[in-house]
């Protein structure tokens, strides 16, 4: 096995693109040698994504276009390709580097999801059916055993991540009931890409907050489900509500469960500690509570608890960067965990504060 | 009847003060006369309330000090006083004033809980009683016809506000469960008052957000659970996570309750159209979201429904500026539905965009 | 003279459009009766500006389109238009609406120019030269009398408003010199308009500060030039630095000037207050520094001086909000000015704060 | 040499001290050994500065006191020393880890000035006159021979760091006259530091700009003088005025200068690029404008250029983060400088993006 790998980005130019070149930059065994953005093809690396301005060895590389018939010759070039595209431009793409022999760890959700016909009926119909059941979910935290080794990785979303982590151990423990669970998510803003939009225009983004995509409309409620199921061995529902919050980059998510009897507040520390060894999730103590301020730029995801006596419920929250922890730098992590290497290898753990 | 009010405001120099002052100078009827502030005392206005500089009529007002020995003088200079002090501060300073035979509309949370107990286990022993029977909740929309001629009004918190409006309607018509009510909202920074600490200190509170006083613990949980279980006739429990949210103003509400039997959104709407008939809540229509940013500086609440089917959830949002129709705007407001004058008299229902 | 003036707004679902809406909406002599926006013709104004969804007489407005062959239809049904379009669009519809007969405050850069040949350096061939002369600037400080029963009024910039104020009255008494005038200006983003792009993209916008168009490349330094030399009784230069903050509203501009012989920061605010008596210029106190959050929503501009006695610089500040003095309240003050009405009339003089 | 230093962080519980912690931690030469903050000591580091929590090596580090008295005993414990102390509060510690033989890297200001009378001019008596010649001024741009193997480093300030860069190269190529040069900077919050005050309450910073300790008020005017007089070889003098942005992190700096006959914006970033080789500071081409975005977290500054033909002013501008160049990153750096490592050795050279 090489000591070091070489690395692609196919999708430089957008926030998770972007995220991959800062990371990759700082990892001791990754190198990065290739970079590509159809739509900037052509372009300097440095012009896509400013702050590589002057630093040598990244200032100079330049934008190509891929083109998944001539993947044969792009994968001589590389061991690995992170590719960080739209959903479903993704799935030809990884297909043809697939083929060619690359490892791959895609950051859309087109292979995300087991199940073909959940697949379509989230997002339609799937180009790369046959690879569904190959990708392995790069949550290394709950799917470590099958990512050694793996070829093709499947990143998990920012949402799911955030709502997947405080979760997993109450259902795995069976110390909430797996009905009546609720998610609600505040996302800041690089969350929904690099493209302008109204919606996302500085004077409409900025000291404000709303809801979008409520009642079971975000597609992201398929993939959470999928693994909550798996924890819990039951087909569960969640309600799932994404909102958009005021700031670049942060996901703060709380869950609400039905406590089973006997369940504490440390009992779910507890729970959470045992399944999170290992990875990258800091379990916090006693009362304190999460603070999307805390893991700004970290690989790592906070996740708290706390027991509503009055009403039986126990709230599960958890904050993770989105663009890190909910993206790239899970990414990574799911790489180094394919390749054995301990979760934070090279990755930044402590976030930038303030 | 006087034409015009002359208005005192007892607590000018903090947040809920200052807004005070923007809205009577405004507001036709209404005449600023007199402003206190104990720990500023002395001050100008303009040195507390910078907006106000060079404004003939208020960048010469000084702030006084308030005695409540000497509140019959007071009482002689104004009609109404609106006391914007902190929690518990406010008790003596209202007696007071209540007994010189002045109007007063009270900011704080001293005279909104009808039970003595109530307010005993969540504030500690109440210092005047007596008056907590004769203080009307002064939320217009659901307490008008005992507005009528109030002397004592309490105005509600900015919590409660946003959290009772959506889910008033649907416990009133019987749309949803009486239990498993969850309440996930988000607060401005403004929501603390203008005492910097910590945890409001720019660099921590910008581009971040944080639950705060979870489970049980925020005292606006019994305020919330009094005005519901009315309108539910019944006794509710409720689970309330307040959350700090990187903006200056604005309150994000998400309720959550279990749908009962053939409760669609549309029928959500209808009852909170009805109920609203005449106040200042805008519901919002078909697949309208609220967003914090439409009402920012304006009177007026955004409320809107969805129906996730697939978990029989009715999902209820609000949107106000905690500092206008969560506060000081609600403060105006019950004063006009004292006086018998429409609602919207003198505010700015027009918030500011962006 | 008729009481209440009908207003008509064409462009209403931009930003300053929307401003206009709250301002119009809140003036006792001015009554909105026509809305257009020919891109969004045919909307409900409630679905461009969602801040007066649900408030009567505002909600049910509908967008129309605009065509300048009509114009005396619409001059019918108005008194007063207010034409809040890009530069270069305004042109036509102006001269429409004038020979029909309109009162017009037009917003846009097309009439501030009294001179053509500089219009075409800066802007390109003028579109109707014959209507330059008959423009009155709408800085109501400066050209009061010229304002008096005007039917065409250019509404100056937010960039030129925040420039000229702290200069003007030291150049017309001479405190300073002519040359080497720097003006370093930062503007919230609501500046650039609702048109979304890469630049206002929150996440590239927000937390961080950037320079655009320097060193005699923005087109607002003709207009600040303009009205300087008029002061001056001079050809005067400056240089100009527009740069972006990450805020929705306010633009903070520090002038430096060569102090003359005996001029102390004292002289330089005594001339600003004769200058701008009657006025809605504030003139800072002493050592007092303007701040845009204390001009927020408000129609008024904060004012300072401080001199470098080191250097012999006198650094003159000023503080607006970018969309009320910078655009739309200084559009109405120059109407009720053209009508004899108090500069003040109907407007927000009270920011909101915070 | 040691192949590997052990590090002690004096005041690791403020901002500049956290972000010590975190550059450290990613450095392959630096062994973070010793963390002291007298007004926290007791608490665990992780309290202190929640980025850490949970990650191994740091987690549990506790904060210690620090006493003068017992430097030695400190110092047998670490090879280097960062202090990062209020201005004032660094002398004596300095002092007694100097006498102790420790390398020492401070970032307050109390070592930056050569000349005694100057630093008393603009802070007071100095408490240790006989170091002021010792320590080296931690620009390693400027001062990289005094550098090697130096004992005592003054890390430079934020607001000095980004105004000597951008003019550093134009005085000493004689580009630009030496007078009538001005300086508007405007810094995120981050900079005031950790304590909170009204003034960096967060619904007072957000949302606004404003100057303060203009016209020759603020002491870091003293520290850019003695740098630029150093480059000019003659005495200047500069107007300085520093601004508060409403972001966390960064500082743009805008820098006004005569151009002397000959000079055009080429000429300037040549003169830049030849002065700055080896460092971390890359000077934009053409006519690319510098964003605080895109230095976010990093340890380079960009620095770029542009002519006002009109005016005949050279306009030089910078952007940095103000707590990475502009402060922990820098001193970071100089220390590498010292040891003749490379400037950007386990540095993070790519900023966070967005």
């Amino acid at each position: 096995m090489p000591s070091t790998l070489r690395v692609g980005i196919v999708g430089a130019g957008g926030y998770t693109g972007a995220e991959l070149v800062r990371l990759v930059h700082g990892h001791p065994r990754l190198d990065l040698v290739w970079v590509a953005a159809n739509q900037r093809a052509g372009q300097k690396l440095a012009d896509a994504v400013p702050t590589v301005r002057g630093i040598s060895g990244l200032g100079e590389l330049v934008l190509e276009s891929f083109d998944p018939q001539k993947a044969a010759k792009t994968a001589e070039r590389i061991d690995v390709a992170f590719t960080a595209l739209p959903h479903g431009a993704s799935t030809l793409v990884v297909r043809s580097l697939v083929e060619a022999g690359a490892r791959v760890v895609d950051l859309s959700a087109d292979f995300r999801l087991k199940n073909r016909d959940t697949y379509a009926a989230w997002y339609g119909d799937h180009g790369a059916p046959e690879l569904l059941g190959k990708a392995v979910y790069g949550l290394p935290e709950l799917h470590r055993s099958e990512l050694l080794g793996a070829r093709l990785i499947a990143a998990p979303g920012c949402y799911p991540t955030s709502s997947i982590l405080p979760l997993a151990p109450l259902l795995a423990q069976n110390l909430v009931e797996k009905h009546g669970i609720i998610i609600d998510a505040k996302s800041g803003v690089s969350g929904a890409g690099r493209s302008p939009g109204p919606a996302y225009h500085y004077p409409e983004a900025a000291e404000g907050m709303r809801p979008y995509k409520v009642a079971g409309k975000h597609r992201h409620t398929s993939e959470i489900e999928q693994e909550l199921s798996l924890q819990a061995k039951a087909d569960l529902r969640v309600v799932f509500t994404p909102q958009l919050a005021p700031m670049n980059r942060g996901i703060l998510t709380c869950t609400y469960a039905t406590a089973r009897p006997g369940t504490t507040a440390e009992s779910c520390r507890e729970a959470a500690k045992k399944l999170y060894q290992g990875g990258l999730v800091t379990v916090l103590e006693g009362d304190a509570l999460p603070d999307t301020l805390w893991v700004r730029g970290s690989a790592r995801a906070h996740v708290a608890y706390a027991l509503d006596e009055r009403a039986g419920v126990v709230l599960g929250m958890c904050a993770i960067d989105n663009l890190a922890k909910g993206a790239s730098a899970q990414a990574v992590q799911a790489l180094n965990a394919s390749m054995e290497w301990p979760d934070a290898l090279g990755l930044p753990e402590v976030g930038m504060f303030p």
